[in-house]
């Protein structure tokens, strides 16, 4: 199975008062690097938008202000109404897993109505699909 | 079972070129109604830190500018070292559950060490807990 | 002149690693205080939108997690095409002036297109209106 | 003079109900810049902290989702007690200038008190002080 990586460095704006970055902010970087992936794809131009349906974290060690954190993704699951997608993301300064967040994605249109996934994306998706989903 | 209920108005910032609030809101949104109960109980000047090793969501209905969100608050399980909080989000507008999270946060100090929660904390707490886990 | 007054209780997610509020989320601030202002004013059903030309604030004193936020607002200019709104930020909690902002607005419709501001908007915001300026 | 320059993909979530970059979120982009200046710089070390006393922004045209925003900045002006920072963003997809924002900081020590630039880093950020001010 292939990874995807993705290298964010934490900018000053994702830490709060105890120094470290805020949990909502891990969900923006799954979002952030799922974007990265999209465009590594050419997927980019697809009109298409996937609200989540799902999400979550589990936190095991902080980030900090300019740390490295390096995202490794790949997909659990794919079909044409959902997309499920797993993230480690790393204390990369620290070389220790600081969370594993899962977010589940659903197709719609510009007028948030259910659509399919077409093939084209599926297709490209794929080599990041977990291999024992295969 | 009692729930804690906070009410939030949407802010434009947090919509996003959907024209709904962005997925990562919502955990914003419930540690700030966390942070309402607190002070409703007097807790805030506890030097106690609640960092999430665990959250998730689950999105039904979305949120729109100016809608008034309505959270409904309470407290599934407590103990010296974890309290497992429970939110329904509601569209107040639409009357429509928007999502259903559970967040899990321990209690630490000032260094990040492991604390236990005192009893003073639980005590209050304890009138928002689920009935059938008491 | 009159002013409008909005409280904000600091949330967690708008401080930093310095444990005071980061800098762009007096910008927010000042978003959501407008907000308030056009709900007291049956305005917020008026299809206008009022992207910024211009922000700006001058930072005086750090409000810290859980201090109320106390926004004094009013209308520094207003004409057909533009609305120059000034804010002074309080700490309320320390009776100190936090920041103070003046943000200049502009009137476009669902497309960015420029639009003008309807008389009704115009004569409701002019209480709020500096007196030197009418 | 030379300018620093940044290129930031604009993100999901940095987009507002309008469909383009929240005004809030050009601020955070400014000291995004910053961050990787100093990083540039070996900077980073220094155990220097450099709160905003004033920051503004004219805003001349959007930034959508997936664009390139690239910011060319430059110092304005270096004091042991200052520093004024100036940045153009610009949407490089469309080659318009998005923005131009000003940002003052100055340096305090962990406690928030006052404090003086090093030599070092004056010497270092000489490079992109404003050749007409040197």
């Amino acid at each position: 199975m292939k990874k995807f990586t993705f290298i964010y460095k934490v900018p000053w704006v994702d830490t709060d008062a105890l120094g470290i970055v805020h949990f909502s902010n891990y969900f923006r970087l799954c979002e952030r690097t799922e974007q990265e992936l999209f465009n590594s794809l050419n997927l980019e131009g697809e009109e298409i938008f996937l609200p989540r349906v799902h999400a979550k974290c589990d936190y095991r060690y902080p980030l900090k202000f300019n740390q490295n954190a390096k995202v490794m993704m790949h997909i659990l699951e794919i079909g044409r109404r959902h997309i499920t997608l797993d993230y480690e993301i790393w204390n990369d300064d620290e070389n220790k897993l600081s969370a594993h967040c899962t977010i589940v994605v659903v197709p719609v249109d510009k007028d948030m109505k259910s659509a399919d996934l077409n093939e084209n994306i599926i297709k490209k998706l794929s080599e990041y699909v977990d291999d024992q989903k295969k």
